[in-house]
């Protein structure tokens, strides 16, 4: 539990009678705090992508609402398509709606149907809209620092689902892989076989840059938990135990380490980085390896503190301190010493990881008081697959990022079980997006990626075999081919069930 | 059919009488025939090892016979295990034999027990016998050919699994990998990964020659049909259609091809090869490729007939006479007409699998009067997962090569479907070895590769849950490190619910 701050106690008093003090910052009179790095137009691009994104998922059970009380009027059908068209923007599936009188509106495949339309529907209008950020710099940015590849393993945890664009202010294109899994308990030899994906590609291509450029591939796991309400609102995976959560991380970026190290000869290695993030604050908390890639979970810079500590400064004195809040973790004594500073790149990334979440906390701050209103989960639908690169807002999707369910599985348990407390609990399925990509290039790919989308849809059905038979579990499928930009594309259930009898 | 030809009605009356003539060569009175190319001492030790596996195999169900008759004596499980140890080599489980008065013997535990401990003891006594052929030899002259990797997919089908040893008679070590899908369908995206690694050995460390060396991967496909009874005996997989099988494996392979020129730059590129085998005879049916890598159903060197053709030459003209027939399918006109001859890498490599190919027809010839006596289906278990590397002989496993239930589901029920009617029909159960192999380098890989087996045990169990509660399938779990010549590792049944129930 927090200690009680004097320092806070107005600001609580005048926004948020109901929650502790803002964790955050200091302002006086409701002013809005700003801090001297954060990037303010970029925070109200963001703030209206989330509430766009957002707005339409909630006008889904108000508009059902209006439908579930005109069900039984005799032109129900138009009158419907009519109110759906302008309240959600798209029509609803007529044989639902033409079924009505029989006995009611079958609200629950209603509700599942609106959730994957509006899925397709946000798709289609996030590629329209031009990108937030500058990829290409990020890039260059990034190979400076020593990084020829970055790749994210984030908990599945809908709360991480904005980490990339609205945590960790990255562009999508900078980081080569963001698979989530439950807990961030990332698989070691899927992810060996990646690193041998980006290390031939240096080889043969010499992209992105060639193979003695010097640089490396940095992996990054993301843990998180909840400064509010640690003992329940942490990460489910790992019982809402902070220090599970970075212990197990920590142990899996080592196997993955030493699975590099030991498998391949001539000094192949990776550098690791392990974050957590507290979801209540979207502050971010770094453990600086040493200078031998170790890290520590006593070894760490809290950035909310380091919010705290440069929010009066000007701009270059603020960023002064950051590296030196680097520095005095490197000079950690005790359980958390380490063998030196890390590498010059690598306190270089980490100053721009900490200098972009200080944005992030100030948005937290500027729009919610420095704590979100929805601390615990309040996902709107399970992302199964490769999962949509589209939807990137915290607490939007609970995303696993699995192969076969056979393997993924019990990720996915964790995702079925937070579903069943906010959804199932009030009569609502649980829907399911399975999305996967494949390659237009490769011949059949395409077709093997739809039968991959059935298999997993088949495999989801027969796992909770008995919320499907209630109409409980509402699973859409869609594809995309790789290429940066593709439309997303449905798929008909239908033709799914055709195409597997005819095999 | 095969129409009826004079020259083989004497040796037909000789010698199978129920069955047509011997297909491969005519011999008199009896005499066992010799090809100048064959290699008669091979013969002999393959045959030794081919007897010694199966011995010990088929001297299961009448050691449980006698113990059937003799389950109600009082001393029964002393009696039974000096039975057991004199017959197979090995003890019986301790509770199934003490539990036997209670009802009566539980004849399908005892069955699987037995072909699970029989497994372990035949790996165990081959790993203890040399190698019969020379890798390094064959490895150089697949470099030769401008080969740095060979790559076989076999169907799964029993009757395959000497394909490499026998049929080919191919060392090992020569061949990068060997997995077995029915129908000899393989995955074409994982095949595009394992080239990958390939790829990045010759890069990063110059094995097994350097990346500008000028060699290819080469990727064959073996498909196989039942002379003797081509409507039955064939490929289930492709209702023993034999044209089906080819066309397939040609499909496949011309799409893994296009996958890897067009993910790849830089002229990426990599030789196919489709070959079939006939079951019965053992004789394989090349088909060439023209100069640009093409193949044809229509264009094909048959082993059986070179055989015939140069039974009587000596040893040189029998083998211009090989690269003879290779250059007269080269000529092919009409719908087999392609592009020219292929390369003198593949020209050499095709003369020499031909020749290997030309011993094991005299093998069938001669032990076997040219056709197996079992040309259906007799295979004592299903291989399923990375399968052993020990055993290599025909009709001893149906083998299905398998990361998880949910993708190679489809192939395991067509083995399910053969041992339902060899096994299952007469009350025995279906014995299910899973084999994954883990690297000793790589921390927590033996766990997770334990857990790997476990999840597909479990997957097994629930696909064919109706089996399983009738105790008519019988599952094993081994793992094995990657380093060559590594001891197989029995996993306890017990110890996998304790893990389980553990996480
Ligand atoms: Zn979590
Ligand atoms: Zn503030
Ligand atoms: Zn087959
Ligand atoms: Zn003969």
């Amino acid at each position: 539990a927090r200690p009680p701050s004097r320092a806070f106690a107005s600001h609580e008093l005048l926004h948020s009678p109901m929650h502790a003090a803002n964790p955050a910052c200091a302002m006086d009179q409701g002013r809005p705090c700003r801090h001297p790095l954060s990037n303010e137009s970029e925070n109200r691009r963001l703030l209206a992508h989330e509430q766009a994104i957002k707005g339409h998922f909630a006008a889904i059970i108000p508009a059902l609402k209006r439908l579930a009380a005109q069900q039984h009027e005799a032109d129900f059908p138009e009158r419907a398509q009519r109110l759906a068209d302008a309240d959600l923007g798209f029509t609803l599936p007529v044989g639902i709606l033409e079924d009505a009188w029989i006995a009611k509106l079958d609200m629950r495949a209603l509700y599942g149907a609106c959730v994957m339309h509006t899925i397709r529907l946000m798709a289609e209008q996030t590629q329209v809209a031009p990108p937030l950020q500058n990829s290409d710099e990020m890039s260059s940015f990034l190979l400076d620092c020593g990084y020829h590849a970055v790749d994210i393993t984030p908990c599945s945890d809908g709360r991480l689902k904005g980490l990339i664009r609205y945590i960790l202010r990255l562009p999508d294109d900078a980081v080569r892989s963001r698979k989530a899994y439950a807990g961030a308990m990332f698989d070691v030899e899927a992810n060996v076989k990646r690193w041998i994906e980006t290390e031939l590609m240096r080889y043969r291509e010499g992209r992105p840059v060639p193979a003695d450029a010097g640089t490396r591939y940095l992996k990054i796991v993301v843990y998180h938990w909840s400064s509010s309400d640690p003992a329940h609102e942490g990460c489910a995976a790992h019982h809402s135990n902070e220090r599970d959560a970075a212990e197990a991380g920590l142990g899996r970026l080592r196997e993955f380490r030493q699975a590099i190290e030991n498998s391949f000869c001539c000094g192949a290695s990776v550098d690791t980085l392990l974050i957590g993030v507290d979801t209540d604050t979207d502050g971010i908390k770094v453990h600086v390896p040493d200078a031998d890639g170790e890290m520590s979970l006593y070894r760490w810079v809290s950035n909310l503190t380091l919010y705290k500590e440069t929010l009066n400064e000007d701009a270059s004195t603020a960023r002064l301190k950051v590296y030196q809040a680097i520095q005095a973790a490197s000079a950690t004594d005790g359980w958390g010493k380490g063998n030196g500073e890390p590498h010059e790149g690598m306190r270089r990334l980490i100053a721009t990881l900490l200098i972009n979440n200080l944005s992030q906390i100030e948005y937290v701050c500027g729009n919610w008081e420095g704590r979100y209103p929805d601390i615990g989960h309040n996902e709107r639908f399970i992302s199964v697959g490769d999962g949509f690169e589209e939807f990137q807002v915290r607490n939007l999707a609970y995303f696993v990022y699995l192969h076969t369910v056979e393997e993924g599985g019990p990720d996915l348990d964790v995702g079925i079980q937070i579903f069943s407390r906010i959804n199932v609990l009030h009569g609502l399925p649980v829907p399911v997006a399975i999305h996967f990509r494949y390659d237009r290039r490769v011949p059949g790919s395409r077709e093997r990626t739809v039968e991959h989308c059935q298999r997993v849809k088949a495999a989801i059905e027969s796992r909770y075999a008995e919320l499907h038979r209630q109409g409980l579990l509402v699973c859409g499928m869609t594809v995309q081919d790789k290429a940066s930009g593709s439309p997303i594309e449905a798929l008909e259930a239908n033709g799914a069930a055709a195409l597997r009898s005819a095999r």
